[in-house]
C-alpha cells in the first residue's frame, strides 16, 4: 500500500517547488490532447484534460478528462462522472464503462496496451467530464497534507466548486443541461453534490447552473439497507438456500452487518453464509472469481480488497497473450494500470510532474473495506437517502439503474430505499428494450417536479455499463431525451 | 404441423411393405456406424444405432444411438437418456447437451453442417443410449396407427421393455451400473421407468437389471408445483416487481395455472405478468429471445411452441455465415434439422427407408403446449412425485439438477417437491466447484437406502448441460463415483 505517510512526505518534499511552479496555474489548467499512446493516429473526438484548483486554499487539484459530445456538443447534456470507491479513478469509467476508448485485447501485449474506439461511449450523446475525485484519486492531488484529508461532505463541496470553476472556464457549456452521474460509492456523494448545486443556485451563486438531475448505477445509498440486502438477494439468486436464509433472517433479525457479539446463532448463520458466498465474484455473480482469495475476509469484502490492492499483484507476464478478452475480468484492469503509469501517457495527458508517485486504480488510503474512517477519509454520510428526499422537492430528474446480477449493491436494496421515499408511481414496472430484446425493467415515480426512474439492466453487474454497454447507452440517451426507456 | 392424420395415412400406405420387409428384423436391429456426414474421418468413439421392437405386438420400433464409454466401457455406468417434450428427439442431447459430437459453427455452411468432437460428452465417463421415445419421436416409428398412440405410463413401459431387450442383445452391459436419465419433460417418465425396472427385478424378470438410480435435469415433475413456481421465480430474478408478485399471489392465491374465470383481479395480474415476461427467453432468461413471437400465447408457452414449430420457419439462408456461434440459440438448432433430414445421414445411421416422412426435432402430434391430451398422446401422469416417493423405499440414488436461470422449470419448484418427500438432510446446501469456480450449489438427502442429491448449475438454463457442459460432466462423473459434488 502506498501509505498515507509516504504520500504526505512525498508531498512535503515537492510542495515548495509546486507552489513556485503553479502558484498561478490557470495557464496550465487545461490542454487539448490530440493523441494518446496506444491509439493509432489522431483521436477522432475532442479530449481535454486539466486540473481545477479547489478547496478553501485552492490546495486541492482535481484532475479531469473531458470529452465533447460526438453528436451535438452545443445542445447535448453535460455529464459529470464521479467514480466509486471512494478514491477510484474515473479512468475506470473512461476505459471500461462509458468512455470513448477501450483496450483492444487482441492487440495489446505485455506493457504495450493498444486502444480502440468504444461504439457505446456515452460521449456519443453527451459531453462528459470524467473527474478524479476526491483529492488523492487518480491524478488528483493535494498541495498540503491537510488538504489530502477529506470526507463525503467535503469532497462533495470540492466537486461543486470544481463544476463552478470549470463552467466559468468553459462558458459555452453553462447552458447545457447538467447531470451529476456515477456508480457504486458515488451513490453517497452524488445526491450531496446535486443538492449543493441546487443550494448554490438558490443562493444566487454564479454561474447559475442548468442542473437537471442525477443518475447513479448500483449506488451505495444506505449502509443498512444496501448491505443488508445482500443476503436476501443471494437467496433469490440461488446462492443461499431458503433454509439458511430464513434461519439467518430470524436469528439476526434481518441485520447482518452490525451483529451483537453475544448472538451466537446469528454468528453461526453468517459463517455459513460466508462459506456459501466466499468464492462468488460479487460484481457479477455468474462470472468467474478467478480464485483470488484473501483469507479471513468475507467474499463481499474480498473482491473490493483485491481490486484496490490489485496493483500489488500486478505482473505484466500474467497479461493474456491470446487474441481474446481475458477470461478473468480482473485481468482486464491490468491494462489501465500499465497505461496510466507509462511516462509517455502521463506526458500526453499533461500530468504535472512530481504530483503523484504512482497511479493507483483506487487510492487505498481512502478506500477501506469496512467503510470505517481512515486516516485521510471520513465516511461521514452513512445514508444519502435524506439528500434524495430533499431533492424530491426540487425540479429534478433522477435515473437510478441496477445491473441485476450484482451482489455488492443488489437491486433489491435500491428498490427498498426508493420505496421509502413514498413517491407516486407514474409508470409501473415494465420491460424496456434494446434491439427488440428485453434489456431490463423500469418504473417511474414522481413527486411534484421531481421524477425518478428506476431501471434494472438484465444480466448487468456492478456497474452495469461495463457489462451491458449497448443497453446502457440506449438507456441514457432515451432518458436524456425524456423519452420512456 | 405434420398432423396426425397425415402420419397415420402415410403409415397405412407403407404398413404392408414394412411388415413384409421387417417381419423378422432382428438382423437389421443394430449397426456399428464408423463414419458420419459432416465428420472428417473415422469416428474416434464406438457408435451403434438400431431399432428395438417393443409394445404388446412389437409394433413400436424405438430408435437409439448408443455410444460406448471412451474411458472404460466394461465398468462405467450405462446411461439411458430420455429427451423431453414429450416427443423430442434424443439427437438434441447427442448434439447439444451430452453427446460426443457437436456442430462446428465456424465451418458449417448452408446445408453442409460440419461436426466436431465435444470434449465434455458424458460418453467420456459412461456408456450412453440416446433413445428416441415415445413412439413417433425422432426416428422411432409405429407399425400401426394404434401403436402410434401412447401416454406417460405406456411409453414408460415401452422404455422398460426396450432396456430389457437391449440388454439381452448386449449382455456384456448387463452388469454395468444402470441409470435412467434425461431432462425437462422426462421428469414425468423417468421416475416411472425407474419404478418399472425395480418392479421388474422384484417380479423376477430376466435379465435382472443392475439399476442404481436416476438423474434428471430441470425436470417437469408436478404441473402444479412446477408451473406455479414460474411467477415467484421471475420475481426473484428481477423480471417481475415485488408489487405485482405480491398482488398476484394474493389475488390468485398462489395458483396461476388453472384460474377461476370469475376471478378478475387474478386475471388482470396474470395479464400484467404476461406483459412482463412476454419477450424473455424462458430457457435461459439472460439470453436473447431473438424476437420470435406467437401472439396470444404466453412467453412460457411461446418458446416451446416455437421450438416445436421451428422446422416450419427453417430457411437455410438464415443460417449464420460467420465463423462464430450464432447469437440466437434457436439458430443453432437449424443445423440438426438439416443434418437429420439429409438422405446420406439417414443411410449412415441405417434408418429404415420409408419409416418416417420428415425428421422433426419434436413431434408436434404428441407435444402440445398446455399439456392437454392430444389425439395421440395422453398426459396421464400429472405428477411424478408419487413415483419419487415410492423410489425412496428402494436401494436407489437420484441426482436432480437445475440450471438456475431456467424459467420453464425453475429450480424453486424442484426444491419444493423435493422438500415434500420429507427426506433427511445428509449434507446441507454448499457450493460445488469446477476449476476452482463455484459451478452451483448442492445438498444431499437420504431415506434408508435412498439418496437424493439436488444440485443447481449456476448460470445454466433448460437444460443445464447445453449451457454448462464442462460443469455438468464434472458433476455426473463425481456423482457416478459416489464422491461429493
Amino acid at each position: 500500500m502506498a501509505g498515507t505517510l509516504g504520500r504526505v512526505l512525498g508531498l512535503a518534499c515537492v510542495n515548495i517547488l509546486l507552489l513556485l511552479l503553479f502558484s498561478n496555474n490557470s495557464v496550465y489548467s487545461q490542454s487539448i490532447v490530440r493523441n494518446l499512446p496506444g491509439f493509432h493516429g489522431d483521436l477522432p473526438f475532442k479530449l481535454e484534460t486539466g486540473y481545477t484548483a479547489t478547496g478553501e486554499k485552492d490546495d486541492v487539484e482535481l484532475f479531469y478528462y473531458f470529452v465533447e459530445s460526438e453528436r451535438n456538443p452545443a445542445d447535448d447534456p453535460l455529464v459529470v462522472w464521479i467514480a466509486g470507491g471512494p478514491g477510484c479513478s474515473s479512468l475506470r469509467a473512461f476505459f471500461y464503462e462509458i468512455g470513448p476508448l477501450t483496450f483492444d485485447y487482441s492487440r495489446s501485449k505485455d506493457e504495450k496496451p493498444s486502444l480502440l474506439l468504444n461504439p457505446y461511449s456515452w460521449t456519443k450523446v453527451s459531453n462528459v467530464i470524467y473527474l478524479d475525485t476526491p483529492v488523492g484519486t487518480g491524478f488528483s492531488y493535494a498541495r498540503s497534507s491537510d488538504a489530502y484529508r477529506t470526507s463525503d461532505t467535503l469532497s462533495s463541496k470540492h466537486v461543486y466548486n470544481f463544476i463552478r470553476k470549470w463552467l466559468i472556464d468553459h462558458p459555452r457549456f453553462i447552458s447545457n443541461p447538467l447531470y451529476v452521474t456515477g456508480v457504486s460509492y458515488s451513490g453517497i456523494v452524488i445526491p450531496i453534490i446535486t443538492q449543493e448545486i441546487y443550494n448554490g443556485n438558490e443562493a444566487g451563486n454564479e454561474p447559475q447552473m442548468n442542473i437537471k438531475g442525477y443518475m447513479i448505477g448500483n449506488p451505495l445509498t444506505d449502509r443498512n439497507i444496501d448491505f443488508n440486502s445482500r443476503i436476501p438477494y443471494a437467496n433469490r439468486m440461488a446462492l443461499l438456500s431458503d433454509e439458511l436464509f430464513e434461519s439467518a433472517k430470524e436469528n439476526c433479525q434481518g441485520n447482518y452487518i452490525s451483529v451483537n457479539p453475544s448472538n451466537g446463532l446469528c454468528a453461526k448463520n453468517l459463517k455459513e453464509v460466508e462459506e456459501n458466498l466466499n468464492f462468488i465474484y460479487g460484481y457479477q455473480i455468474l462470472e468467474p472469481s478467478c480464485g483470488l482469495v484473501v483469507s479471513g475476509t468475507s467474499s463481499l469484502r474480498k473482491s473490493r480488497v483485491l481490486n484496490s490492492h490489485r496493483k500489488n499483484l500486478f505482473n505484466p507476464l500474467r497479461l493474456p497473450q491470446q487474441h481474446q478478452q481475458p477470461r478473468c475480468r480482473g485481468d482486464t484492469y491490468d491494462y489501465y494500470l500499465v497505461w496510466a503509469n507509462d511516462r509517455n501517457v502521463q506526458r500526453a495527458l499533461r500530468i504535472r510532474e512530481g504530483t503523484i508517485r504512482e497511479w493507483e486504480a483506487c487510492n487505498t488510503d481512502h478506500y477501506l473495506v469496512g467503510k470505517d474512517d481512515t486516516e485521510t477519509y471520513s465516511y461521514n454520510v452513512a445514508s444519502s437517502v435524506p439528500y434524495h428526499r430533499n431533492l424530491t422537492n426540487k425540479n429534478c430528474r433522477a435515473l437510478i439503474f441496477s445491473g441485476d446480477h450484482d451482489l455488492v449493491v443488489p437491486y433489491i436494496g435500491t428498490e427498498k430505499w426508493i420505496r421509502s421515499l413514498d413517491l407516486t408511481v407514474e409508470s409501473s414496472w415494465a420491460p424496456w428494450f434494446v434491439d427488440h430484446e428485453v434489456a431490463g425493467y423500469g418504473t417511474t415515480f414522481s413527486h411534484n417536479d421531481y421524477s425518478l426512474t428506476f431501471a434494472t439492466v438484465k444480466g448487468g453487474g456492478h456497474a452495469a455499463p461495463e457489462y451491458k454497454p449497448e443497453e446502457c447507452l440506449a438507456m441514457v440517451d432515451r432518458w436524456f431525451a425524456q423519452s420512456p426507456l
